[in-house]
């Protein structure tokens, strides 16, 4: 089967839905390269483009893309391959009235840093990119991937159990995000990606770029899963993380522990409280960004002590 | 100079004060072996000792030490050459009315199970401590660890900008931590090790074990400090992490990434802007614990980008 490319231009949304329509529709198993805008879409180009206000619109994820045979209560697989950069910058902003740092007297917003793509030339290193004197590896990262929500919508600023603006960085190439399907094909759209970021996201972006992301969608039927997947789950080299996202930090660790908890116990016939006590010895919680609407931590178990549960 | 062994026998605190009175006095550059009890004092040995509720004194700190010429607002350096576990067994816990998932239906409390330590027997390969039949790598965690504080007091249940309970995996052998000076001889104690612990430590105990801790001791004058410490930090293989302790995950991250601003506006000459914008892009917040009185994040800066503040 031939990869087949959907980019920005066929379709992208702002709004993550239950009535979502298709840009396109593919088969389980289909390879596709999806083209996506930087989270801003352009805008800013130069250090003097400065953003003085979130825009309504933000963060575009190319598609939704159906994906043939997800119903409700199914899994849909996105194994990421790889995610390359598409322009020649990225650019790393502060908002006023967004970001961790947001009110301290000492921090300026808005302000616009441009952060220059290198090191993919003459010599072998890896590529970089550049603040000022700095490089720093490019580790590229999605920012808003998810489907169809189950009732209510969610702007693509937004996290939530459909996935959205997760912003984590084990979204990346080389892992596999699953997420519930709430709707019928799933309706998987993705966007917002950065050259790289810190975990924390904490002036509010990392260094936001245009990409291609290379995917290949599964879908799992809900009988060949061990558990009832609810929230997003990402699975690394070494590790199995559910994705929480909720209005606090604690209200988030909360959910993604309990998920661990669940996995652990369908794994080793733990009853809760054993799965509880061990998922606090290995592994454990990550904070993905602390700066959007509803926050997003993760629960890492390491991949000795759990298998796939679909 | 012969290294000199300090016992919980010697003394042990439970609540780092002011005006703590040190059990012995050491020069700067002395190698010491600090001898630690369990965080319950030994009162779980077998899996039907259970905690009903925590008991009003835990986490038993070995110490306080003082350190010749340490003055308020130097700087204690506490290098950990190696902590090696005293016993054969530890012991992870629920306690009603403590932990992340406390309250949860399906989560019993208290419950004890307890880890013992195998693999240093036979074969070369790596200790382990064991749960049913999974096995932990032994990767042991300085749950306590602190100076007598500015003004208040906190027992040692509690972390702050002192240290205390600060149930951080990075406080581990190979590792230094570094901490604000407030009082002379800064009195360093320390207790309350784990011999494996996730980030989040969710059940509210990692494996509780007794230990012997290697740590040689340093004292920074502050006018040697590119800046004024107003926490612990930790100095890892690959990174620098200022850690920070709050009510909520959220002002503790705050606190956390206002350090690491601090610390890469002094290095590379950034306004504070710039310096929030970096951090942003690479290292990141990272979870200690969420389950004490007050909870602690760090915030990771790659060593590439941060030479050492001292």
């Amino acid at each position: 089967m031939s990869r087949r490319t959907i980019s920005h231009e066929d379709g992208a949304i702002y709004e993550f839905t239950p009535g979502l329509e298709a840009v396109d529709t593919v088969e389980p198993g289909t390879e596709l390269t999806i083209e996506t805008r930087d989270s801003l879409d352009g805008a800013v180009q130069t250090e003097s483009d400065v953003i003085e206000s979130i825009p309504e619109e933000v963060n575009a994820a190319t598609g939704p893309i159906a994906v043939e045979g997800a119903e409700p209560g199914d899994v849909l697989g996105v194994e990421i391959e790889a995610v390359r950069l598409a322009e020649d910058r990225g650019r790393v902003i502060t908002i006023d009235g967004f970001g961790l740092l947001d009110g301290d007297e000492d921090i300026e917003a808005p302000r616009t840093r441009i952060t220059p793509v290198d090191g993919d030339s003459e010599d072998d290193s890896e590529p970089t990119i550049a603040f000022d004197d700095l490089e720093v590896p490019v580790e590229p990262v999605i920012g808003t991937i998810g489907v169809a929500p189950a009732a209510e919508s969610y702007t693509t600023l937004v996290p939530h159990d459909h996935g959205g603006n997760l912003d984590t960085t084990d979204v990346t190439g080389g892992n596999t995000v699953y997420f519930p399907v709430f709707q019928e094909g799933a309706m998987l759209a993705m966007g917002d990606c950065k050259a790289a970021m810190a975990d924390g996201e904490m002036c509010g972006t990392g260094a936001e770029i245009a990409t291609e992301i290379d995917v290949t969608v599964d879908v799992i039927s809900a009988t060949d899963a061990a558990v009832d997947l609810e929230r997003p789950l990402v699975e690394t080299a070494d590790a199995w993380k559910p994705i929480a996202s909720a209005e606090t930090l604690e209200a988030a660790c909360e959910l993604a522990n309990r998920d661990a908890v669940d996995l652990l116990a369908a794994e080793h016939g733990f009853d809760d409280t054993d799965a509880y006590l061990f998922s606090s010895l290995t592994g454990g919680l990550e904070i993905s960004q602390v700066v959007d609407p509803l926050v997003t931590v993760r629960n890492a178990i390491p991949k000795e002590y759990l298998s796939s549960p679909f």
